[in-house]
């Protein structure tokens, strides 16, 4: 593993056990060696599933699969993930491959090939290698333990430089529920060795649809607000599993899951900010307000706009305060902006109003900000009330370090 | 002026007069020390003109008054252009400066302030020094010089490594006629110091209308197919000069205008090509020829999807034949893509087909192609008969060095 990120949170959280829900890790050795690389998640009494996964027009061969077993509203049985192969771009040997794994799972687990979801990270175009997969599945799915949620975190690792994990509890009626979450992910979502993958666990008892939509709305306000490089994966996957029995609660809208839904968002934007924070290369953890679009889709493309610029990434990496190539990215994004009413803050000082920089504009306090970890960048549009908040990271030699000589 | 990029063309192209367009230039130094970094040119007899400006939704003074005085048709008498200053988001005060300086041009050359056309390259938000632009207008009107074509290019570069000139002859009708052009830029398009300007000059006799839709057609194949970072400038700006008089072509189709096309189309796509040859930090100089698409513009997007993936970039920076990267920027593009028809060509080396890698696949074939500097990707996306090509450079330390420490 690689330096950790310095934007890494001083502690990993640690995560109790889940009834119902057991791991085994392996160690295949199909990459990386001296340490585990295969994870299998198996649910005792399956749980309801919900999932969102990558735009990627080349979707993988195990992106593909959730996305039809998912539709047959099946209980998961069992989850199979593996570091250091995407098995994507592999054509009908990698299939082939996949569909070889999830029988082993299915035969080790007595259940349902259909109940088996599976993800794959890593190399593209290498055709998974799936005897030795098969071989680690027979054993691990005699090793199943409660309490190994820090190994399965680990485990599902590539170019990334910590375990990303989450914790929250919430009430739902008289009940306490918990919620677990892990996830992996140094680009967002960037291809080969930092796919995301991010899994949800809780014991709450909801139905499929209610928890589809509670990931999805969770899902836009976190992992769909970030990004480390403008890349799309061909393989991220975001899967949610709830374990409660005998859900009665069918209306999203339902108060009585408001605390569940603030519980998972928290988790959801807990991990999404840790992707960020393993960035690869991030020396700065940035955040990026914006405010006064004509809608809130519109506020995103600004944000996402100024969020992926190179160049106002290059500028925060150098500590300098180019607040110009905010300007420039507002433009850019080609939606409406009041250029005489943009309002641009950098930590909360104001830089610019009615189309040009403040009178007595202090550069010295924007570049004290920018010398620490958390930047802030606030922008209003003038225009009317859209707003977004996204988040991504600086752009830096050690970017083009892992990247320029990734494989070799 | 920084080290020459490797790529810069081994011999600058030399430029030869056209009768009824002179140049003078002058050092304001409002930016830089020892060089040129006013551009006045003059049309003695008046020139027909077009012009395309950025999309950028904060556009600078600049570009919208060259707008606005497009509009009214009438002949062109003189540019005015300065480096070192962008003259944008910089309010009323902006406007004001760039109007003295029109003022000036107007006064000096006894012509229409709506005759007067301007651009503005350099750092964005800070105030036009009016006073000491116009000193020099003064002098540089009595020092027009036909020929002075070098010294025009030079005047208004900024972080780029070289001047960029080209020229071409073409046959109208019975005559002989010249198109010469120069530009500037080393990020396409990138604010502050890296604006993309362009001018083209020729004696063909062509009413405006005619000229403003070959130079639409002429940028879209050329300046609007680069990209070095993505980023879009407040200041882009594209003009077209010609001083031939009693035109008699109005029709864009008629084919006595077919070699004069030809040769105006070469002039754009050479500058264009330098432009990326100066991209900032570049190293490779790539072309992206995608095929297939659903329709050109589909193309269009996947190409540029490929082209400004950090990604890829930096893999062809590491000279790394990393093609998995190249199947994620298809996939990422959102255009309809065939993955199991994708075909990829690396240098002309076959590298994928029917979904995944090629049987016998030699990366060391592709590994040496990446060892040069001319780089070819060659993507057929399988669905029609859609094609674009665009070129980019690598993404590159120097990049980093050059935008994390711009302006301190």
């Amino acid at each position: 593993m690689m330096k950790k990120s310095p934007l890494a949170p001083k502690k990993i959280t640690k995560l109790s056990p889940i009834d119902g829900i057991a791991f085994a890790t392996a160690s295949t050795g199909m990459k990386y060696k001296g340490r585990d690389d295969l994870l299998l998640v198996s649910f005792d009494c399956g749980a309801v599933v919900a999932g969102v996964f990558t735009s990627s027009k080349c979707s993988s061969a195990p992106v593909e699969w959730c996305r039809q077993i998912l539709a047959s509203n099946n209980l998961a049985q069992a989850v199979l993930v593996n570091a250091g192969n995407a098995n994507a771009f592999t054509g009908k040997e990698g299939f082939e491959a996949m569909t070889s794994t999830i029988d082993a799972v299915s035969t080790s687990l007595e259940c349902k090939p259909g109940a088996v979801y599976v993800a794959s990270t890593g190399v593209i175009g290498e055709t998974l290698d799936a005897q030795s997969i098969n071989k680690h599945v027979k054993i691990a799915a005699k090793n199943l333990k409660q309490d190994h949620w820090h190994e399965a975190a680990k485990a599902i690792l590539t170019t990334d430089t910590f375990e990303k994990t989450a914790t929250r509890s919430a009430r739902v009626a008289d009940q306490t529920v918990t919620i677990n979450g892990f996830a992996k992910g140094s680009g967002m979502i960037a291809p080969d060795m930092a796919t995301m993958l991010s899994f949800i666990f809780t014991d709450a008892a909801i139905d499929q649809k209610t928890l589809q939509r509670i990931l999805k709305d969770a899902c836009d306000q976190s992992f769909n607000c970030i990004t480390v490089d403008s890349d799309t994966s061909t393989s991220d996957t975001l899967l949610a599993f709830a374990t409660g029995k005998d859900s009665i609660i069918t209306d999203i809208n339902n108060s009585i899951l408001d605390d569940f839904k603030r519980a998972f968002n928290e988790v959801t934007l807990d991990l999404a900010h840790q992707i960020v924070r393993d960035g690869e290369g991030a020396s700065k953890f940035i955040t990026i307000d914006v405010s006064g679009a004509e809608n809130d889709s519109a506020a995103k493309k600004i944000a996402m706009s100024i969020a992926n610029s190179p160049l106002v990434k290059t500028a925060i990496a150098g500590e300098d305060a180019n607040w110009g190539r905010i300007v420039m990215a507002v433009g850019k994004a080609g939606e409406r902006a009041q250029r005489d009413h943009l309002i641009i803050r950098i930590g909360g000082q104001k830089v610019t109003e009615n189309g040009h920089r403040i009178e007595g504009y202090d550069e010295s306090k924007c570049n004290a900000h920018l010398k620490g970890t958390d930047i802030e960048i606030t922008v209003d549009v003038g225009v009317a009330d859209g707003k977004a908040k996204v988040w991504t990271c600086d752009l830096t030699h050690d970017y083009i370090n892992i990247n320029a000589d990734y494989r070799s």
